[in-house]
């Protein structure tokens, strides 16, 4: 069971970490549990999780309905009530239970009620095990935009059992795999390397061990992503505004389906800036449209997607910085770009996807 | 014009320190600028700060209504609204000119908006001069209960000029005050003594000064309130209690007024728990009634105030501990204190207080 430690908070990794949060719980005392699930997690994982430790059959059972919509500052005056009605003290602790939805939204509910108190993930999709539970991100949409409202807050553990994925629908699978592709494009060549020879149906336990030992890394040398951190958003800049723009529509994506896009878009703002080389776009190109299911984006105008660019976290007013990769495994960042360039890179994506 | 610097951010005092905040708006590159004001600041100080830096002329101004009542959720969502909108990025500025209610819901604002973006704290109040503006506390009252939700989050810069407190209506410059002999009882025993010779009429800039450094260097100490800096909180846990019991009514209380109660009932807590001799009992109930205008309350019950001392951060559900002073200068923290004790504390505060 790998674990993986710093002077903050350890992530523990294997079928075997629910018997690692069993004795977390032993040794540390909270006056209270409160468990954020959705109403999937409360179905299939709720009772494997009290099975491994009992302790928490007594917890506080927040449900929301699954889903980006519940990333709302109404859901968090909803779990902040509950949390006052219940008497949830500074020593209470909150136990995210779900995907990336349920730790965005409970580590950002946790580190501001009573100034913050702790809480715990268990991601139980393979997004939130590979990418979201790690990191110390959280966040609301707030305004139409992703992640507008949050705080940078450390889990205090991370416990990740890969045997919740046997639950996972394949649509969500490969929403986690799209970031561990990501992952290895911008900092581990050899890990890509793996990827295309093996494809995707690899052991998900040993594709979520080295994504968050890559990703844990980075955090590590940059935790509050003034700098290097950066190259963890490669495809995350067109990403962001192509999620955005469908959230809420019929056609709203997965955030790994929006990310795939943004990756390959983006890999041509790379080319067309002359970081990387025609063989490594065709590469690239190859591989991610033949792994994942990618549709060309026919009904969008470059103009849709820029007022969602602008507002990126990443981009000032007057200048779009993007981070785009040199070479699978090597990433750079705060490139400029223009939206004439994002608009040949667009034309680029359609021709090319079918 | 003497500053306090730290590693992360300086408090500059004194009539010059606009000055101050001229070069500091030049040496540093915002992305625009932000000023969250009241009704009074907004007429009062807005264009003494304007006049003393012209490039905040362009400045976006957002107007709350002052009073408690602003530090809410709604507000809160107002004002991100009006960021978004104005397309605010992670370089913006948020100046909160204002007292404590504009420094709380402003930094708290600025602490969560895009993870984090900077603030300062211009303060117009006494209260906030002395005691709101510096330590990195903020948040907003919720579901009843005051500062339920917020943030440690440092201002970038602390800019306090006591010009501003001749606008300042006499009851709001008793309400400062309570904060300067609080921080006088629980740090500094010859501060105590130089109140109590000189009386509340002295050089406000002076009794600023010492306030803010004597509490700066116990927040540098324990800026998470894990320990010392709990010390801060005589006073606050009854204080509070009864600030919440009348909040919103037409009774409602200053904060200051709140905390001079909370003192009094508090003294004879400490009394009590054998903490505190009598003849300091006498003297700081003497001091303190003597300065303030303080008024018995008849018309509560402790089973009214019990319900918002349980809820106070410090406290545990089953557990309550209060910060209590054992002689004018020195402060202890974490003493267990039952229900009983603190209606026979409260039935001393009514039986000597006209």
């Amino acid at each position: 069971m790998p674990t993986i430690k710093t002077k903050h908070y350890s992530i523990v990794t294997g079928t075997n970490s629910l018997s690692s949060l069993k004795s977390f719980l032993s040794k540390n005392k909270f006056s209270a549990y409160f468990i954020l699930c959705d109403e999937n997690t409360l179905l299939y994982c709720l009772p494997t999780l009290i099975f491994a430790c009992p302790v928490l059959g007594k917890a506080e059972v927040i449900e929301i309905e699954s889903g980006e919509e519940s990333k709302s500052l109404e859901i968090c005056a909803n779990i902040w009530e509950t949390l006052t009605e219940n008497k949830a003290d500074k020593n209470a602790l909150i136990i995210n239970l779900g995907g990336g939805v349920v730790s965005d939204l409970g580590g950002f509910v946790s580190s501001v009620y009573k100034r913050g108190i702790d809480f715990i993930n268990i991601p139980t999709s393979l997004l939130a095990m590979a990418d979201a539970s790690v990191g110390g991100k959280t966040g609301i949409d707030f305004a139409g935009l992703k992640n507008n409202i949050g705080t940078f807050a450390q889990a205090k553990s991370v416990f990740v059992d890969p045997s919740f994925l046997a639950t996972l629908p394949e649509r969500h699978y490969m929403n986690g795999l799209a970031e561990i592709y990501k992952i290895a494009l911008v900092a581990d060549a050899s890990f890509w390397k793996q990827l295309q020879k093996a494809g995707p149906n690899q052991n998900a336990e040993k594709l979520v061990s080295k994504s968050i030992s890559l990703k844990h890394a980075i955090v590590l040398k940059d935790p509050f992503d003034k700098g290097i951190r950066k190259i963890l958003n490669f495809g995350h800049s067109i990403g962001h505004a192509i999620e955005s723009y469908f959230l809420g529509s019929e056609q709203a994506l997965l955030h790994g389906e929006a990310v795939v896009m943004g990756m390959l878009i983006e890999t041509h703002l790379a080319f067309q800036k002359k970081l990387l080389s025609k063989e490594h776009l065709v590469e690239i190109y190859n591989e991610l449209s033949f792994v994942f299911d990618v549709k060309p984006l026919t009904t969008i105008n470059v103009s849709d997607l820029m007022p969602f660019i602008y507002n990126d976290k990443k981009n000032s007013k007057t200048q779009l910085l993007f981070s785009l990769i040199k070479k699978p495994g090597a990433c750079t960042f705060d490139v400029p770009v223009t939206e004439k360039q994002i608009e040949k890179a667009l034309a680029f994506f359609n021709a090319h996807i079918q």
